[in-house]
């Protein structure tokens, strides 16, 4: 059985959304950020970084396999269950290049633009304008991509779109006042978000945790 | 054959680190960021966020595999070659999820850190202050985990260890400042940068580019 560490933002529920994709049942244990959960002393042994989300698979005769980092978990439960990640070749990588792309420049740019932009109450003109640059510019990136492939990683849906579509469905509610109609000039994100958003999976795993 | 497209950055050294490790015979074609070089059109054919570093493996009588994004690219070439990333098992997702450390969160933070703290002439303090308060976090956390293990995925030297190494070399150089005694009360880090920078393939791999 599948313990989920998780709370509700991006990173949390791109594991929720695969764990619905592959069918699998798991249980849902919330680390409420908001009351400083992830620093107990129970959490930061499962996950030294003290961020969600993290996973426990408990199986019967195995050692129990515990995962922090969403972009491995992603990996770990696409290679155990063998879905939405090629097993070899260009597919494999392209597929882990964009989950890459997303955990280190999508989701952190996004992180610090939520930060200056909307969270601090203290304003930082330089910071805010270098976030909101990065940030068009990587959905510009992921435009031209989309405009030329069904997925990110190609033809076939992988863990690299479940680890984007969170944060750019949050991002279109979220920032919507900071990058203004940025999404308007994207039709093929928008037309990947809609597709994306509509798979059953998708909806189930993004209302995790019910709080 | 593999070529490297490069330049002399952390992120672009922990690819000739790994090619050196393997000894893997291999091309190195020089991305000049100075000369905006990533933004050439052939490039951006090869690593369309234009960021350094890519590879491409031409093989006989296959087609070539072409792969940006350092943590794809280490995974890939650690995959191919059968070293430095356990097959499966806990051991495998340990060096996973300290990779994805480095990619979403180490890299990341310390590359705001070095806009912010020293390339930026204007000066946000709030700007200034988050970054290097994440960065001292960072390397408290990677105290921790070094204090009880020799290595960051455990007791195996993996690409988790090479994708951290030319990172916290260079912010020893880069943020002394910044970061003013940090290093001196972090025993179990300065021990592991002494044992990986004194591994021949680690030498050889942080002079590339050749400039």
């Amino acid at each position: 059985m599948i313990n989920l560490y998780t709370w509700a933002t991006p990173n949390g529920r791109k594991i929720s959304i695969l764990l619905e994709e592959l069918g699998l049942d798991y249980a849902v244990s919330p680390v409420d950020l908001g009351k400083m959960e992830q620093f107990s002393a129970h959490f930061s042994a499962i996950s030294p970084n003290n961020k969600i989300p993290a996973i426990i698979n408990t199986e019967p005769d195995r050692d129990p396999v515990v995962i922090f980092e969403s972009g491995a978990i992603l990996t770990y439960l696409a290679e155990k269950y063998g879905q939405f990640l090629a097993p070899h070749g260009q597919a494999r990588y392209n597929a882990l290049e964009w989950l890459h792309w997303q955990t280190s420049a999508l989701g952190p740019m996004l992180g610090q633009l939520g930060f200056f932009a909307v969270r601090s109450q203290e304003k930082s003109p330089l910071a805010i304008a270098r976030f909101t640059e990065e940030a068009e510019r990587l959905f510009s990136v992921m435009e031209e991509r989309l405009a030329n492939h069904t997925y990110l990683a190609g033809e076939e849906y992988s863990i690299a779109d479940i680890a984007c579509y969170p944060w750019v469905q949050a991002a279109t509610v979220y920032f919507k006042e900071a990058l203004k109609g940025s999404f308007d000039t994207k039709p093929a994100l928008q037309r990947w978000l809609k597709r994306i958003g509509e798979r059953p999976a998708v909806k189930l795993g993004m209302a995790v945790p019910t709080l």
